[in-house]
């Protein structure tokens, strides 16, 4: 292969191609992160925030030409795209503004007492790390996406590696990022791009790179991981992946609004054709609710049309459908999607609560607008599907009110399961804030402990050195005894604010 | 094998025997940590601080009886153990203010606004904790180390494998800690321990463990992460493992205090007979500074007597000062050790400084008292020499007061291999405070965020939750509206103190 090609989702045709990019220029883009990552490391988060909001600024400014490119590649739509691209030039201000706070820095200071030596603590910059974005949010969770923002707010230099299922759009923004981060005076090298599937390879590989994002498959994050761990000095890869994200009902809001209930699962479960990584492809409803035609209804009622954002997907998506039924799965309603491109049917089976075992296909996730839905006799029954079920991103709660008898229970048990739990909100929407946690037990992410939205997304690309009797002038600034950031910091033992 | 044998250092001769754990008692006491982890995740710090206050208490009670018994075992000394029992006992009181401070939680709550649904975002325990001590602490990195302190803080289970060097002091702690946690109304299964190889093995494999923590070589701590990797849910393993942890002599310390510093490092390389992961195994010094023969002076001075903790140990340091030797180093001093039982000699070597290249034997950790010397021309071959260092623990530099012109840059290079920097101390010594950092860059430890000693052990061993439009009375108590666990919380993205 020389070339990402570009495709147009809804006719199948080319829209043109993007060159792999060889050893040499990964090499020498690599080279360059490393070579300014002491600089970058050093400059305060206030000047980072600059670039971020340059960079951001340089986004709006550019989005209807890159709304188009998008669409060109990924079918979305102009809505949607657009709030994307808002999104992202709001998370690229939101982590800037997260690192100027500057709590992330975790700076401590023990004074010197007794046997005790003074030592400060504070997190430094990890150095160079690869960003390996998703093709689901080509704005969001791409080139410019949470990792990247992330990871340049925590003080470290980003080689992104360009997504094949929109590469003339990630292309486009890496020019558009190198243009904007050279008008505001950041080094050289701070950013760069690279396409194609061996130049990832060779990115995770590259000795200088100290840690790895990445948002996708099971099997992509595996493979990545697996890569990382071979090398002379293995290195993180932070691999948030697909997962199933169960819906609960419980039996008071089954009887009080089922078809409410319903209504909005298949909006959750088809919304963006289904590719969202926290889309809830398993509803467990109680026995008897009738649950599994109230969703086939609301199905059909809602007729949702859209495309896959590749061949790939598309093809994977009725495949795994065709798995889940081998399984013991069974269509209850499907609605065919357009006539040309790379068309999805939208699919709801129902399942047999006891087919719901560890290691079954049934409990993977199904990119794609597929949802399954089981009915569970008891709280005994559902507890029990409950701790079968392998990790997950997120994990919803249907109940009637605060007082829903059923509410504590099963609150508690998806907790052990998933790594955000709703009540009441369908888990497709992640909101950028400073309690969101987008990560879960294995298999959500390859560490139960990241995040890759919401304020800790900076903790990745950070590690905590300890300096002992080390004179002031020396230290890093968010430790020095002025503290000249002017951050949060804990002081023998106490919190000071600034 | 059937039992752990424990023998006097001093003698080789036999102390007694402690039986393996066999497979079903292995299987009991994981599955009792698990069914009460849910009771202990729940109870607040304040409580759990009482058990730890409870087994250190019992600790000190038990101080005369566990000294002897330790040093018939370790042959560390009884002035050594005394402090280490109070070290302990410290520690145990230090992890548990940590966790009733409460900023470990790391409760976040957004509140509704605009799109963005009310978050809250708390970190909870992971679950079972299975906790591997070592060999050279038989107190504070042990039974009741460091690892089961800051778990336990944590509001996770632990189940301990007792370590074969010292068995029948570890069977003793079990059953003190045990007793004590008992008395306290602890929940039974909070505590276990197991004995033996294979007990370790299964502790690893089973599903209800949720992390190991482990103090040791690189051979057995990546044993232990290999075994956790294939397991059908990998978990962390956080292995804390041995380094070369150098010491670089500015030109101005060399001219100015040579054979000062060569009597501290002398110390710290022998002090319990070498066996500190956090031992100076090299030191770096100017050229022409006759460092090798003031080390070697020093050490004929001090003389220093002690016996390995093992035989193993002992076999180890003398093939690892041949290993070195055939490396390219030559030993300029070498002081015989006790004419009986696990005698070790400590050894000084000289070696050329462009020996120092990756991959070579001499950058590798030789567990005992031995250390290398080797001379630098200018800052430009040190710096070369550092960059081919492995990550490490701790790093020293001696320099010549805060002006010292070679401090800035020579600092800053350690800062990329090591997760302690010291200037002027030694780096033996670790205190366990807010700021401690024990950790560093692989392989110093399989993840260079986390620390064994220092507040932050404790985030080992939780991971975060996020709760979406959660009712309040359905929260758990840190981040619930009235924080009634009085901790301090980030509330709409300011931080907030009690």
């Amino acid at each position: 292969m020389t070339a990402d090609v570009s495709y147009d989702p809804r006719t199948g045709g080319v829209n043109g191609e993007v060159p792999i990019t060889p050893e040499a220029e990964v090499d020498a883009i690599v080279a360059a992160a490393a070579a300014c990552a002491t600089e970058v490391a050093a400059v305060p988060p206030t000047e980072r925030a600059r670039w971020s909001g340059a960079i951001a600024d340089a986004l709006e400014a550019a989005r209807d030409e890159l709304v188009d490119l998008a669409d060109s590649e990924t079918a979305l739509g102009r809505k949607r795209l657009e709030g994307e691209v808002g999104r992202t030039a709001g998370q690229l201000r939101f982590y800037a503004d997260v690192a100027v706070e500057g709590s992330y820095l975790g700076a401590t200071i023990d004074h010197a007492a007794g046997a005790n030596p003074a030592l400060v603590r504070v997190n430094v910059p990890r150095g160079p790390v690869a960003v390996f974005g998703a093709s689901n949010f080509p704005f969001a969770f791409s080139v410019l996406g949470n990792d990247t923002a992330s990871a340049l707010a925590a003080g470290c230099p980003v080689v992104v590696k360009g997504h094949p299922a929109h590469p003339l759009l990630s292309r486009r923004l890496g020019a558009l990022v190198t243009e904007a981060l050279r008008d505001a005076g950041a080094p050289e090298g701070v950013f760069g791009i690279v396409h194609g599937f061996d130049a990832g390879v060779r990115l995770v590989e590259a000795p200088q790179i100290t840690a790895v994002a990445f948002t996708g498959s099971q099997r992509a994050g595996m493979a990545l991981r697996d890569a990382a761990e071979k090398r002379d000095v293995p290195i993180p890869v932070f691999a948030e992946m697909g997962t199933v994200n169960p819906v609960v009902v419980t039996a008071a809001a089954a009887q009080a609004r089922l078809s409410e209930i319903a209504s909005g699962f298949v909006g959750s479960f088809t919304l963006g054709t289904g590719q969202f990584c926290t889309k809830p492809g398993l509803m467990l409803a109680p026995r008897g609710s009738g649950a599994a035609e109230a969703v086939a209804e609301a199905l059909r009622e809602a007729s949702p049309q859209g495309w896959s954002l590749t061949q790939g997907i598309a093809e994977a998506a009725s495949t795994g459908v065709r798995e889940l039924v081998d399984a013991g799965a069974e269509v209850v309603a499907q609605v065919d999607g357009p006539d040309a491109g790379w068309s999805v049917a939208s699919t709801v089976l129902s399942v047999p609560l006891d087919a719901l075992e560890p290691g079954s296909r049934l409990l993977e996730e199904c990119f794609g607008p597929v949802a399954l839905v089981a009915e569970y006799d008891d709280g005994e029954a559902l507890a029990r599907t409950v701790g079968a079920l392998q990790g997950t991103l997120a994990a919803a709660i249907m109940a009637e009110g605060d007082e829903d008898p059923d509410l504590p229970g099963t609150l508690a048990q998806l907790t052990t399961k998933a790594g955000r739990v709703t009540v009441g909100d369908f888990p497709t929407g992640v909101s950028y804030t400073w309690a969101q946690h987008h990560g879960g037990p294995w298999p959500a992410t390859s560490d139960p402990t990241a995040t890759s939205v919401g304020a800790a997304a900076l903790t990745r690309f950070t590690r905590p050195v300890t300096y002992q009797s080390v004179p002031d002038p020396a230290l890093p600034a968010p430790v020095r005894d002025d503290n000249p950031w002017g951050i949060p910091r804990r002081v023998d033992g106490r919190l000071v604010l600034p």
